[in-house]
């Protein structure tokens, strides 16, 4: 990371010149600017536009010099601790889209300096640890933000609240939340494709997932995760299958959910989608721990064929057919086929992990397209004893879409938690400091309320359960 | 490890006067004097009373004053430097059965007093790097002169070099070794007790399995290890099922195989377990990647169900069946229940990873009774082109079982090996200085011929193979 920031430009000096006519001016401070900023950057300069606010963005590639009134665009090198603190010590709040790693430094500069600081990555020992001083210097750290960890905190939190309220006794939480290709782009037989960093979606759901069910702890090892998933639909987006998240348990507290008998968060997928990627972890295709012996002299078929033993003239997809008991037809093959992990050609991939080849695979097939959506799906799935005794159900679901060529989904929900709370904070309308995520009322009920101005409603249902 | 070993006694001021008694002869030392070591021992006394060899044993637990003539037994701590080189520099050959990770320090004095080393245990970059020094000092430090490793390689490279004094041309080379019960002390369904070290019967085959097959290199993920076996049979011995080890291809260069289409090592049970164990791993009971919650209140029918969901009504035995595709009365499952892995009792282990709630019902229940014998099982299977043009199979196969209530088939194969190379050092028989594992003929010659005398011996058969 360090090698692709560089150092600080003459337009550094430039905006410390500016600094003076941002007096009386709230600063926002921006880092990082990728992909994932573009509905954040638009938020923020709708409100440097309505006035009062300046805005500086920071970031590595940045290379552009489009100067608006009160927007300033800034390389530079943010492990150069002068220069990043003096950038911090100007400003009001500070917004980290950084890769998680980075986000200590910044975050210790804000506590010295007595500045916000706000990020949509899970919240940290690191950071947790900064929590007395934050509340010394009146200052609040405000993680997970985002999409997931940030809206399915807000939305789930919100829906609770609402049945306790009313006197329910909450049984069952499950929560999911997916990355998906909308319905109009989907043209592959995955129906996926990579709409955030490939590198996780590989390696997703590595580990044990850990959660409660009926009251008994759960541990559903790797090698079965994708073969026990949960069927359910969005009403208006058809059907989708979850799997468990490794760490479904680290919310229970903080949802105040220790009592209850079912306890899951969750990864939301297409049907049919877990059953194929089965095949593909049965074969050991997604493992990290190990690099294969020239790797980039190996053609496709034979990185496929390594991890088989192949009897005497046994034909490849019966041989697959067998590790997932189904048939030499079965879709599961075909998609694996699909993905060219049967083709001929060398993998030209030199000293690489069987998760790095997989992936070079996939950032081809499930290239997301030019005038591709993506789409976020979040649901939960409450069951509860109602005041009256009755066993309801309540189910909340998002879906949000991208815009061709525009703000992807993703952009969207995890950039406008983030503007909208910068916006709560330069209003002063929250007055909780320390280390927090917005699991609070004072934080959500203002966040969701202006989510729902910006399209991003969740759709709620509540009914009374069969016996 | 440290901590258990005591400071020096008042012994080792006697011995250390003792050093002058034994003006003239050669001085054999030892560390570490544990059940492994009882075969060694006695071959040592054997030399020792043969005369002109003094023998000094260090263990931590050594509570022995026995003292023979020209034998000494004392406690020591390894970790002190000035007692352990004191004790070094006074011998001439210095054995190690001390754990694999402690033998650097011993290895090291060896090198600095100029002093032979020799021990069971595999080979490491740490010992590798102490060669040039130790070809300088004029010594030998001897590695992997154990059972396995130490006799696989032996008896492996004494088949390969007289098939290819034939004029053979080989092209699969399997061999395969055991630790197991003598079928006489053999009354579980299991057909296996712990000979060894538990925790590493737990932990066997973790990780990924590289091997080498019809000229393809293979990777057989954990999850998919124990159903992967070969059934082999030794003569007048039954059958029994293989398994590939992670690093089969280790010893390629070794061997000088590096030409061959298929080449795999790995270890032997008895039919039946690959299978019963492979349920363990499916439902992820050997997983030591994770501690369970509250692991001490859950019963073990708790510790194993928390890996599976029961749907409503379904049967234990019904969903263990569905996880291996079996009907659910399968040996598999009745194998899990003799295990205790479904009784109602609290494990009352606290804060334990499943890897290590299943070793203690495994120490329980796989445990030797007394009077109960051990057995070794080794069998080389190398296939070759014979100078005539024929496809031939060599077998060669070794059992040795243990002495009842004596030196166990494990101590035997273990430390007869070490005994022997000391002998042969002692006799200036060999010559080769630096680090060395016993795969020359000037090291396997000999000591598979003493093997002999002592009953370890193998078993070979050379057939042509059908078409």
């Amino acid at each position: 990371m360090k090698n692709t920031l560089s150092l600080f430009t003459s337009i550094f000096l430039k905006t410390h010149q500016n600094f003076n006519i941002f007096n009386g001016m709230k600063k926002v401070l921006l880092f990082g600017a990728g992909r994932s900023a573009t509905a954040l950057i638009e938020y923020l300069t709708a409100l440097v536009r309505k006035g009062g606010v300046a805005l500086t963005i920071v970031d590595a590639a940045s290379t552009s010099n489009a100067t608006q009134e009160n927007i300033t665009y800034l390389q530079a090198d943010i492990f150069k601790e002068q220069e990043r603190q003096k950038l911090i010590e100007a400003s009001d709040i500070v917004l980290s889209l950084l890769p998680p790693a980075l986000h200590l430094l910044p975050a210790q500069d804000c506590v010295r300096y007595g500045k916000h600081f706000i990020t949509a990555s899970y919240n940290n020992p690191e950071i947790q640890a900064l929590d007395k001083e934050a509340k010394n210097a009146g200052i609040v750290l405000l993680m997970e933000c985002g999409l997931d960890p940030g809206i399915d905190h807000m939305s789930a939190l919100k829906e609770l609240d609402d049945i306790r309220q009313q006197g329910g006794d909450i049984r069952v939480f499950k929560s999911y939340t997916g990355g998906l290709v909308a319905p109009e782009s989907d043209n592959n037989p995955w129906h996926y494709k990579i709409t955030w960093n490939p590198r996780n979606v590989v390696l997703a759901g590595q580990g044990v997932a850990h959660y409660l069910e009926d009251n008994q702890q759960k541990y559903i090892p790797y090698h079965r995760l994708f073969s026990t998933t949960e069927l359910l639909e969005v009403h208006g987006h058809g059907f989708f299958e979850g799997y468990a998240n490794r760490d479904s348990l680290k919310y229970q507290t903080t949802y105040n959910l220790t009592e209850i008998d079912t306890f899951l968060r969750g990864t939301l997928r297409r049907p049919g989608f877990c059953a194929s990627w089965n095949l593909l972890v049965q074969l050991g295709l997604t493992d990290d721990s190990f690099r294969l012996q020239r790797s980039d002299e190996m053609t496709w078929k034979e990185f496929t064929t390594s991890f088989i033993n192949l009897s005497k003239d046994e034909k490849i997809n019966h041989r697959l057919a067998k590790l997932i008991h189904k048939g030499p037809g079965a879709q599961e093959i075909r998609n694996l086929k699909w993905l060219g992990l049967l083709d001929e050609q060398k993998t030209m991939i030199p000293d690489a992990t069987p998760a790095q080849l997989l992936q070079a695979r996939l950032e081809q097939k499930w290239a997301m397209q030019p005038g591709d959506k993506d789409m976020i799906v979040m649901q939960h799935r409450i069951e509860y004893l109602s005041g009256e005794g009755k066993r309801r159900r309540r189910i909340a679901s998002m879906v949000q879409k991208g815009i061709a060529n525009g703000a992807t989904a993703m952009a969207q929900t995890v950039g406008l938690p983030l503007g909208i709370a910068t916006r709560l904070l330069l209003e002063d309308k929250v007055k909780i400091t320390g280390v927090q995520i917005p699991a609070t009322a004072a934080w959500y009920v203002p966040l969701l309320e202006e989510l729902v101005q910006h399209g991003i409603k969740f759709q709620t249902s509540d009914t009374i359960m069969k016996e």
